[in-house]
């Protein structure tokens, strides 16, 4: 991606509408209730967004209370931190540009622009350490990855972490097909995964989520490789529903599952997966497609947006400076 | 269900239109080629309910060519049998009825109907022998299951398989809630099992399906209970796409995985899963939903329709005579 996924211009943030992709569309926010709206809406997602929207958004209410009405600012910057509570990388971002702003508007922004580079070159810097690691594990032939929702550039800020790692591996030549989950409810692996890939000009192929377990067991997969929204201090993995049924069969397979993710994922205050808020969203994400109704009108859903996976499923959990693995 | 899912009505088949649901709509087959476009469009699907179609089909077959031409019947046989690859029952259904053909269209269709009489008594013995295992391995306080795709009524002629055991259950006060994959691409499980279980009056919530193994894990779940499309002599069991994750949850989290089919699923030719060809469908079957697409225009898909889940992971396999298991 040439253009970035958010960015400050003049006086509000822009970002690319990714619920309207394939097609594209940027939105202006131009005020608190706007980003607040975009983080619920899923306008803005993924863990390392959500972390730069949080701290732009903080920056956007330090200049609407250019007063110095610290109270107000920090009133509001407890509403974008708690706009969605599973990414832990949202009050990273929120809390990283608060002490800025009692030094002012210009001050906040600076904070924020500068988290917003350091996600850029946190997720290029992982996106290698990947890329090297599984390069040693399943390399040197070009290999079959899956993926599920969306660790891609539009997760972040220009590059992406999973899908950073998939596109490090292309530039050796080392891809030769992704197999994408299309991550229902809201398919970002379909709209999003797949535009990235497409515009990445790599090989790739769409599967329904549940065939991934079963797609993996046939040996047609050589390495699952998935972002996060938490990691648990004790590396259990809080990620997209979905991502544990993947990383089961990884295990029984025998291949490697790999999580990237840049250090502000990491929530040692959380001992565990367990610990950690699984969002769960409207019933009407599941039951309706498009505004048609897919269930029967007396149906109701369960709708939890995340999955916790163990630990010991994991191979290993690759950031921006380390790789972080339990055995 | 007081109706039946599929029954011979005058001179053609009459079934329920599957594609419709969860609108109710009856459609006529009065040709061969009306059989063959029905499976291959799903229109009647379910490992039984092929079954009794593949054998309604020959006895269509059988009163078209009532000149006594029998390689034309054969060959309308050839043609019903592998309309669909995977669920042999369809082409067990074929071959039951293809000796009555020589004594004439009459036997031919009164071999049919005892087929179908006989799927009835038989999912209905299976559903009460899937209901005592379950009493005695999870009862008798209520429980709360999982399922996948639909092996109900809508699977069958007028009871159902694995949703059997759900209403055997229900009938002695044992569900508190049932979990209902929605089962992407066709979404079976949101249209067909959910209107199944509206009717009969059953709690349940429609999940999506990458949400099974992560809810399973929570402890939230009691048991799940499956159909299947082929049991191979090893009974490794083939069933629809997304069986496998769930049965691998269940493993781990150690409670019952329950496969619930009759006699007529078992395929003692074939040593193992890996031996049964898996139907891959339409990719756009992924790509589109309701005529829209959801991915980019140069994306494709990887439709797999079925998963193979290996023996050592299936707690039972339940029949109308007997319960199988390897250990």
């Amino acid at each position: 991606m040439t253009v970035r996924t958010l960015e400050w211009v003049d006086d509000h943030i822009d970002v690319v509408d990714q619920t309207a992709l394939p097609q594209w569309r940027r939105v202006a926010l131009r005020t608190v209730d706007d980003v607040v709206d975009a983080i619920g809406r899923l306008v803005v997602r993924g863990a390392p967004a959500l972390g730069v929207l949080g701290a732009l958004g903080v920056a956007l209410a330090a200049r609407q209370h250019a007063d110095g009405d610290l109270d107000a600012v920090r009133a509001d910057a407890d509403r974008i931190a708690s706009a969605r509570p599973t990414a832990v990388n949202l009050s990273h971002g929120v809390r990283a540009v608060l002490p800025a702003v009692e030094r002012g508007p210009d001050a906040a922004l600076a904070a924020a622009r500068q988290l917003l580079e350091d996600d850029a070159l946190a997720c290029a810097a992982l996106s290698r350490r990947g890329a090297a690691l599984l390069r040693e594990r399943v390399g040197p032939q070009p290999m079959v990855l899956a993926t599920h929702c969306n660790a891609g550039a539009l997760a972040c800020v220009d590059w992406g972490t999973a899908l950073g790692v998939v596109r490090a591996l292309h530039g050796e030549g080392l891809v030769r097909m992704v197999l994408v989950g299309e991550t229902r409810p809201l398919l970002q692996g379909a709209r999003i995964t797949a535009t990235e890939l497409v515009a990445l000009d790599i090989p790739h192929r769409v599967i329904v989520d549940a065939a991934g377990p079963g797609l993996i067991a046939t040996g047609a997969v050589d390495a699952v490789v998935v972002g996060a929204d938490r990691v648990a201090a004790n590396l259990d993995v809080v990620n997209k529903v979905g991502t544990y049924g993947l990383a089961l069969a990884s295990a029984r397979a025998g291949i490697p599952f790999v999580v990237a993710a840049p250090e502000s994922t990491l929530d040692p205050v959380a001992p565990d997966g367990v610990a950690v808020t699984v969002e769960e969203r409207d019933g009407a994400e599941v039951l309706q497609f498009g505004g048609h109704r897919v269930a029967p009108a007396e149906s109701t859903a369960l709708n939890p947006a995340f999955d916790i996976t163990p630990a010991d499923l994991v191979t290993a959990i690759v950031t921006e400076s380390r790789v972080l693995h339990r055995t």
